[in-house]
């Protein structure tokens, strides 16, 4: 059994902490620049690259975090993880979404199943409810095709299979793998609902209700409201709804639903996009095939997160750098920058991922820590990013370091020649040029013209985005949020920080209010 | 003329560093909190409210912020700006945005007119056009009725025009000013431009190209992806699109247009929603009539901007306070939070407002200054937000201040009862609560389950989001940022910070790098 021990108290810390600093200024210059910019570099699955040349560490800084690495047995609590311990120690629950895209470890079993049966059933029964769906065997009253699929979920349930729906619709739509529209509501705000209901035709819509407790307040209020849409169009919404939630949950054994699959405890809302949760709606929208590479990309790119040496595992180096970045630098966020218009959603996803994971102020046993954890996680898609909040990136007063995401080619395949090059060229360029100018930045004369440099910046690279890409980079941020959690010896897999403000509310509801917040209630017309 | 001091320079700042801190766990509880809830709270325009009670500043801050808004002579200088200074000292121009939606001063002139009257004369143009679109006086080659605009820009030709479209789509729709649906396409990868396209009927689109220089290499990129694309389908291009641009740059008196229409080097990209640059697309999308009231809401609240008293100014207090939290507390960031599905992109566009303005490490004289600046800027609307981000917000390690904004009723007027309350008033219900449980927090025996309190946030809280009230929010941010930018003595109107990494990008096209550049460009296929 590995030994959970606070970051604060790891002799490898304090050698961190002594390690001289590296200027990336000097660092990245010249040819030693170049070749930094060639050696330190991660081959990950699927043909995608990790390359940290441009981060803050050098091959002292390196010995130290693999040092880290095995003195805070960080693999070790890996392998404890995906052999079903009781990881998640706030809500005593395993951690189980790497088994829904492969077996890493022993076979686990809990509620009397073996888990990694359970989930390729699931993906089994939802491929065939697709395939139905596809051919017009499962079809609406009339007996026409479903030609649009909207999922109703919240938080895990909305983001991160929205980020890849947006991530693989062009793709989709290239490659002869687009079956269906996908749509989302999320907000409570009832306008989200009315805005998807206006721009879709209802009598050819399959809903997917997405909640593991079936209690979801948001959710269940905006399935009222489709239902009340539905009814209004003379449909029976029982026939034109599927459940995605827990076997146990109300919800589960309905007649309400044509359908319902099942997720479980063991995966949290944010780690859920593998599960039947992005399942359901990603094998409507591409077909079971698509759904499967994207497991597949995951699966191969779990496996490089197996190796103890860190210079062949990305997600748990890129994971240390982090570390180092935040706890040692002090540097308070990070940026998520993908040079690639589809991951457009992809850093709102990510922002979940780490920041409902790692923002922890006590540790995995309650107990209160000194030092800081998770970071602000933003971002949006370059270069779009470059014309808007890059200048505080390049010349503000607090250094952010930025995860790149970069792709040779586009999927769509279309593009134009101007000023001789291409669309692709140019964004590539740009991404090339960002790297290098965060890192050495500029003297001028003019101050105001003057860059300092020396802000730190990697980048994952890769062929194309694909089904397979997108799993391996979706597969490569969650086990660095994971090596990070083990890294601050938090619980990355509870949220109690998500409760309080729910508490309140239902307070403001039922009238049961005081003091300020009953002056905030009414000035909000409750 | 006001005189022009360094933030730490001011004896206001030294006062604001001695002060007591304010325990937002003890001042927002019981009737006390109550009271600060009721009169903490400065009326703005257009029925909106500004509540700060929960912000940490009490009587003693405020009256040392009132003398730091004295001394840094901020509304003074406010009058420079509108009166026509060169208060854009980089770039020597007149900043001028607030002149397109009223006059706050004396006549201003450069190049030899009267700038208001321009603006005006703009506005009339722009309104005479959109009017013959909607009534089909202006038609496509077959006669036929124009129904898509789409924007062709970046930055600021994009995310404001794109998030005010996004506020006003559901109100457009339930109030019969919908005429035209808007898309953008902004980033250089091409797969933008293709996901676009691929969703709109070119034959019935009428495209903005919108570069105030007419030289953007994103836009004139898109912008000829987009012609390849009309002639593809046999239409005559220069039959389909108009020009926002500068009446000096290459493309305003261009046959490849229909017609062009003026912004000038007076209003930077990110403050030019109110220019023509968001007026062509905002004025097509929902009649100029629309236009003209998101204009005057602007301009009502900069009148709010000219008091000298803080607690009548609503702009001013918030930049003060935001000041005070960054620069005594040590805050990083600010997240924006709206309680609306309408503004889901209104934090993207401050974000670029703020961070591109006053991301800044030298002063207006161009010297290096000692203090931090504009603090990172994230957000995505409630009560999403509450399901992703949130849990490091409450727990996290870092204090985040919060910026609310909700409404008493949503746009669509569609709403449905469960569990004895709206979707609207589950709305309110949340951001109320929240605010009170990040002020408050919530003591645990279980650490894990505990809420250290004293989190800062405010909202501002109007009746309904319409272009009036959305038109107001617009210029509270824009005059907030203004004045902080003032404040830390900062030129916020030049980006010089987006300028090296253009440069190396071109240098990667021409194939002129060496270093780490060369490796990283061929890294990405160039």
């Amino acid at each position: 059994m590995a030994e959970w021990k606070n970051f604060d108290c790891l002799a490898a810390t304090k050698e961190l902490e002594a390690a001289a600093k590296v200027d990336l200024t000097t660092a990245m210059a010249g040819e030693a620049g170049a070749t930094r910019a060639k050696t330190y570099c991660v081959p990950m699955a699927e043909g995608l690259a990790f390359n940290y040349a441009s981060r803050p560490v050098d091959d002292a800084i390196m010995a130290s975090l693999q040092k880290f690495a095995d003195e805070a047995e960080l693999t070790d609590k890996f392998a404890e993880l995906y052999n079903g311990a009781v990881v998640n120690t706030g809500e005593k629950r395993l951690v189980l979404h790497q088994l829904t895209r492969g077996q890493l470890g022993n076979t686990v079993t809990a509620d009397g199943v073996d888990k990694r049966a359970f989930y390729v059933e699931q993906q089994t029964r939802i491929a065939d409810f697709a395939k139905k769906v596809h051919s017009g065997e499962i079809a609406n009253a009339n007996g026409e095709k479903f030609t649009t699929v909207v999922q109703i979920g919240i938080g895990g349930s909305d983001l991160g299979p929205r980020a890849m729906y947006l991530a693989l619709e062009n793709w989709a739509k290239k490659n002869n793998a687009f079956k269906m529209e996908a749509k989302f509501i999320s907000n409570v705000d009832p306008d989200d609902a009315a805005g998807v209901l206006n721009s879709i035709d209802v009598a050819h819509s399959l809903f997917i209700l997405v909640s593991k407790s079936g209690t979801t307040l948001e959710t269940l209020t905006n399935e009222s409201f489709v239902k009340d849409a539905l009814k209004n169009a003379g449909l029976d919404a029982s026939k034109h709804m599927i459940a995605v939630t827990s076997e146990t949950s109300p919800i589960a054994h309905s007649s309400d639903y044509l359908d319902a699959f099942f997720m479980d405890d063991y995966i949290g809302g944010r780690f859920s996009s593998c599960s039947a949760v992005g399942g359901a709606v990603l094998s409507l929208a591409f077909g079971p095939e698509v759904f499967a590479a994207f497991l597949d990309g995951a699966a191969a790119e779990d496996k490089t997160a197996l190796n103890k040496d860190i210079t062949k595992n990305p997600a748990l180096l890129d994971a240390l750098i982090g570390v180092y970045e935040r706890n040692i630098l002090g540097y308070p966020a990070t940026a998520v920058l993908p040079y690639s218009q589809a991951l457009s959603r992809f850093p709102a996803h990510l922002q979940q991922l780490d920041m409902e994971s790692n923002g922890k102020s006590v540790n995995r046993f309650g107990e209160p820590i000194s030092y800081v954890t998770g970071p602000i996680i933003f971002g949006e898609p370059g270069t779009n990013g470059q014309h808007s909040f890059y200048q505080l990136l390049h010349q503000g007063t607090d250094i952010v370091p930025l995860q790149f995401i970069g792709f040779k080619n586009n999927q769509a395949e279309m593009d134009v020649d101007i000023q001789g090059s291409t669309s692709q060229q140019k964004l590539c360029a740009n991404v090339a040029a960002q790297i290098v100018a965060f890192a050495l930045g500029k003297k001028d004369d003019n101050n105001n013209k003057a860059f300092a440099g020396n802000r730190p910046s990697s980048i994952i690279v890769g062929d194309k985005l694909t089904p397979a890409t997108l799993g391996a980079l979706l597969s490569h941020f969650e086990n660095k949020v994971m090596f990070q959690g083990f890294a601050w010896n938090i619980n990355s897999f509870d949220q109690e920080g998500v409760q309080l403000g729910k508490v309140l509310a239902k307070k403001v509801l039922a009238k049961e209010t005081d003091g300020a917040l009953t002056v905030y209630a009414q000035m909000l017309g409750i």
